[in-house]
């Protein structure tokens, strides 16, 4: 049996989750692994503090330097954001302690120097926690489909805006009102600027990016666009087309080593897309290898047992699994993802529209050579409409809003995504009134 | 670079899709791995046939001894069925290869055996193509949720009955219908009783509970049925319900080394379980572990590309991945399935029913004290009808019989199975009428 010493940074609620699990789970991991895993200390910013953990008055301390004065092997990491924890996984990975971290932030930011520094000291640093929760998203791409060419991957990284989504529909309320509902629930925080307008899951993606296509990938260079805009109707139109709008996080190779387009925004995917039924503040993550085809992967993103059982795990592979054995990474060549596909369009208008409408709008979209592939309008005489058009290009924008002959108030384009490039582009549908 | 020198056994659709990912892949696998493969020869019964597969003529043998006379390292076995594969792998393991295999009916009959001998000669038996297809189940199990305790997991395992029943609602056609379907695009074989009457899912669950419960499980002990009864007016009403029937296997263990429960049969889950929208041939499995809860794997569960994915990715993993730490398996205690959850019960009578006849069931069922949860009759006085009954015991049948005043010609009682043990009693929903 090989004992373990670890150090625990932050006893918040995922600090808590970990040492729960670590506690509950002893008999297993030593059965199943041979580690005794031993918690040496626990670095918190009060001491004097109330805690819903039991166990753990005597392992407290606030200064940092003292835990690493035991026989430490691992820190784990659970303060979140980027300082003081940069400092700190840069002090342990220094001392010659592995590092296990949940710090999507962290990791999106530094990770590349981190994981610099923890070879040359010859430790390692993992950080499955950070992206999907407990889905065990960076551990398969790392060992179970190593093999495989990832040329391309869709995922559900936040679970905050998925439920917002999920919410808008089937309480048929406003975005304003399905944020307060998620803020109620602590599902989003009070700023909820980082789910909302996408930052989180492009952090996220940045980690999946890297590993996926072995590339040097920061946050700050993927195209990122919230779910602040969406409206119900919006959501009820892409339905009626037969597609969900979800917070779609993308990323395409275009061949290997070469340029890769990431982003961040929302999206259409088809009803019969594997990530189109993800709901509330499930996470899943679709990779599309060369020899495997599709394989999804779901589960809960976040929450105190999920993180923890990501952090528990990675622990333990620290003495199971072998680091990755090429660690270079190219510089990434980001191109802005081709916006060629399917494209959804959504207007509204100063007039209630009907089925004349429709008729009008089919003969101008013939006419100017634009191929779609179906309208919906909202039913009643309502004022906003819907298509799905089978090319598009920016430009196409100010055309059609010139010729449609509508009093156009509001338009929304989105992109189309399929399970390959324009799958849906096959797909003729009637037109459709709501 | 470390060579591996590698037997081929048989080069059917499996055979052949190895062979080819393995020379594509070739570049992939040094860089990620360090290891060569060089595949000595392949295992066929007639070395005159064509094939649709280049470079291999002078591979071929048809004599097994021929092959280990080499310098092999591992044998990927790709015949199938019980003999001769499991004297080829028998020997190929005591002349100190290891194996890799896409069997499920060899490993599900004989793994036990054959992974002791493996363990006795110093060499590991892989077999992750044999479950799931390329979805990289039992790698999940084994390496990446190996400090969760598995207490319950539920399955789509066979993409041809989970293709039937997809096709049977969306075309409105009969089982027979789909079958022959399933038949003409080479998804079903021409005898289809092994996919059709869940036998090749009780393999495979087999296979999946002895792994996630360390217990020796064989297939004989499982019970199972099939879909062959499944009616479209059964999935239908189910539907209305709000659950989708699906062929599920099902592992449930009550307590660390407890007694366990393995079912394959036709199930009702709700509509939002991860498994109910799981369509066509792609299969699915739901993990519900004690830390992480609940994590589900989706992907194409058959299929030369994505079975040669996971026996590619099982080569590569026999040198760089641990062997299970703790190989002992407990003798299992199988238990029937609890059928005290939800239960759906399906009714075709003779007269033409109508909402007074709900009414009268409803208050029939008060009196008796049996709670529905909801119940469906066909539309426009059809002679089928539904309900969802909260709780469930086999007795039940003939009271209800007895009791409900109708002249039923055909019952059908199936159960229900939520996310947890009786999640979906909680559900109370109205009376619908399709």
């Amino acid at each position: 049996m090989k004992r373990v010493g670890v150090a625990l940074l932050g006893l918040g609620t995922v600090g808590a989750g970990v040492f729960k699990a670590l506690e509950s789970n002893r008999d297993v991991i030593v059965k199943r692994t041979g580690l005794w895993v031993e918690i040496c200390g626990i670095l918190v910013r009060d001491s004097g503090k109330k805690r819903g953990v039991t166990g753990v008055q005597t392992l407290l301390t606030t200064r940092f330097e003292r835990l690493l004065e035991q026989q430490v092997d691992v820190v784990l990491e659970a303060i979140g954001g980027v300082e003081p924890a940069r400092t700190y996984v840069e002090q342990a990975l220094l001392a010659g302690c592995h590092v296990v971290t949940a710090n999507k932030e962290l990791i999106a930011k530094h990770g590349v120097e981190l994981e610099r520094l923890a070879r040359k000291q010859g430790v390692q640093l993992l950080y499955e926690a950070s992206v999907g929760g407990g889905i065990p998203i960076l551990g398969t791409l790392r060992h179970l489909l190593k093999s495989n060419r990832i040329h391309r991957f869709s995922a559900i990284l936040n679970g905050t805006t998925n439920y917002i989504l999920t919410k808008m529909e089937s309480e048929r309320i406003s975005f304003t009102q399905a944020l307060a509902d998620a803020q109620r629930r602590g599902y989003a925080e009070a700023d909820p600027t980082a789910d909302v307008d996408g930052l989180d899951a492009a952090y996220k993606l940045a980690i999946l990016g890297r590993l996926a296509f072995a590339a040097e990938v920061f946050p700050s260079e993927i195209s990122c666009r919230g779910i602040r805009h969406i409206t119900l109707s919006e959501l009820d139109l892409s339905r009626l087309l037969g597609y969900r709008i979800k917070l779609v996080a993308l990323g395409v190779q275009y061949g290997e080593k070469g340029p890769m387009s990431l982003q961040v925004g929302p999206a259409l995917l088809p009803v019969s897309h594997p990530l189109a039924r993800i709901e509330g503040v499930h996470n899943a993550v679709c990779l599309e290898g060369d020899v495997v085809q599709d394989v999804t992967l779901t589960g809960q993103g976040a929450g105190e047992q999920p993180t923890a059982s990501a952090m528990m795990e990675d622990l333990c592979n620290l003495f199971l699994l072998p680091p990755d054995r090429d660690n270079s990474l190219q510089a990434a060549t980001l191109l802005p993802m081709d916006a060629g596909g399917s494209r959804f369009l959504y207007l509204e208008t100063r007039e209630h529209l009907g089925t004349e409408h429709v008729t009008a709008l089919r003969e101008t979209l013939d006419r100017i050579g634009l191929a779609v592939t179906d309208i919906a309008v909202q039913k009643e005489g309502g004022k906003r409409l819907a298509m799905i058009l089978r090319r598009w290009d920016p430009s196409y924008r100010a055309v059609l809003l010139a010729e449609l002959g509508l009093n156009v108030t509001r338009v929304v384009d989105r992109p189309v995504w399929g399970a390959g490039s324009s799958e849906t582009a096959d797909t003729v549908l009637e037109t459709t009134v709501l």
